[in-house]
């Protein structure tokens, strides 16, 4: 939630003029992600989301999302396509920054998704992998189990701040990740982050998937269980909901069938995504932070998942 | 800066459904204003501005200025509409706020303005002070003389942690003004808060009068001190630009002639508006807010527009 820095009209106005998209009618800087500044561009023309890339995300990533992006909405997704301008070229500097307009999509993010919408936006999942399956590019996910390893130890006894025996119990779930991590599933591109917020709708409809900066190349099936971890669990306590799973699952398979071995990891997978976000929520939470412009996510809901997940496969 | 709440799109569906706007198709957050929760709201037939106002607006002063954004917008000035739902009614609650939907305007805030745009501005203010003489209420200026001498005694020596001496020179001015505050120049509705980024534009031409929050009966020549203050100073460092100046007043004066006794009170009446935003800043800056998401803005430029105005009439 945040706008880092001004853009003048001016700036924007010669920004504009790269382009064939018409002159500037009107710039709101909007409240949109946590990494970066977004602003909503009227022009003569059209509207756009320009967005100018903040620290947490590398320059060298950005032709990987960019490109992606512009794959998937070729192949018909419902995802903001990159504007180039007149020399073909989508990746720009302003005001320090490097920044990209993209396309704007209608629809609303819905904070209490009914399970008619998650059999939606699952199978929208399922549509991005399939078309995402012939993106050349690659990317590691930098935020898998090595990542987690290491921010679990850095963040230590700390973990028990946020909740006595939080420590001992992510030791424990990640020695037992570290041995039993699958490696052999169907891979390829994965969005990483699909919470409902990424997800634009009206009514049932799925009318974008956005925010494409952890895209990278990993499991299909842990994708899925990221998702699942998002959309079938409470948003507050994090109390799991068997119908949106049903839904979840129904949608993602009506589009993409589960292997057995699939199947059968999701359990596992889901302590990995639960993990993932309980970290990056502790370590926001711990780490005494410059930028009070961020308002840090609680990380508790994400270990009621993990307990879920840990006693499920138990 | 700031979106204070969150509004689920049930909430703002179900809000949606008392108007004749159409169905919800798009909502952002958006920066704009310290004060208040705003967002960008498109419906199936339009784009509107939804405002849900904070703790720094007095609930019974909203009446006033949504009924005088309607008036203004009436009598043809680009001041945006407030939306009236099917019972005729501007003023709703939504989560626990006070809030009112208005009309969006296109155009864009400029934060260098030219003195072409500078004349178009204050062409525009005069309209609006001509325009509002025919609105029946009234509210008082409650950041006037009496709020100075107020908060200058409560900030005290406190001042002088913004710039060493300042609190001395407050005083001496605040005991000049005191004295010598003229009480009979024509008065009515007035903005109050003319700065460039409550006045939308394309090109020269004016698109929009925004954030009516401030306004109240006063005089107009105070609120011409005030744009003045705004527009003809530099942004940064607070020297006067003499082009910008005469802009202004050459702009002011082609749709609102201004009397002998209002020409010859602008200096006086500039030392006023100087301090008025000298001690709105310096208590921001100077008051622990737990209210951590809004940039509070630098004093000094108005110390160095008070000076300007002071030695200007010595």
């Amino acid at each position: 939630m945040a706008v880092y820095v001004e853009v003048s009209e001016d700036v924007l106005g010669g920004f504009l003029n790269q382009f064939d998209t018409g002159a500037l009618v009107s710039s709101k800087g909007i409240v949109e992600g946590v990494s970066n500044s977004n602003f909503l561009v009227e022009t003569t023309t059209d509207r756009f989301i320009l967005t100018l890339y903040e620290h947490r995300i590398d320059p060298d990533d950005l032709p990987f999302f960019i490109n992606l992006m512009e794959h998937l909405a070729n192949k018909g997704l419902p995802v903001p396509r990159p504007i180039r301008d007149r020399d073909g070229v989508a990746l720009h500097r302003i005001a320090g920054r490097a920044a990209c307009m993209i396309q704007f999509l209608s629809g609303v993010s819905v904070s209490a998704p009914t399970p008619a919408q998650t059999r939606a936006a699952a199978a929208a999942l399922a549509a991005l992998h399939l078309a995402g399956a012939s993106f050349p590019e690659l990317r590691a996910n930098h935020l898998s189990l090595p990542w987690w390893q290491q921010t679990a130890h850095d963040l230590g006894a700390g973990l028990d701040r946020i909740e006595p025996g939080l420590a001992g119990f992510v030791h424990d779930t990640l020695r037992h990740l570290t041995m039993k991590w699958p490696t052999d599933l169907p891979t390829g591109i994965i969005h990483a982050d699909l919470f409902p917020d990424n997800v634009l709708m009206l009514g049932d409809q799925v009318t974008g998937l956005i925010d494409f900066y952890f895209s990278c190349t990993d499991s299909y099936a842990y994708d899925l269980a990221v998702f699942l971890t998002a959309w079938a669990f409470a948003p507050d306590g994090g109390a799991p909901m068997p119908e949106h799973m049903n839904a979840a699952l129904q949608g993602y398979e009506s589009v993409r069938k589960l292997s057995a071995a699939e199947h059968a990891a999701l359990p596992l997978l889901g302590q990995g995504a639960a993990l993932r976000f309980l970290l990056s929520r502790a370590q926001d939470w711990l780490t005494p932070d410059a930028d009070a412009l961020v308002h840090h996510k609680d990380p508790v809901p994400f270990a009621n998942r993990l307990r879920h997940y840990v006693h499920h496969a138990a």
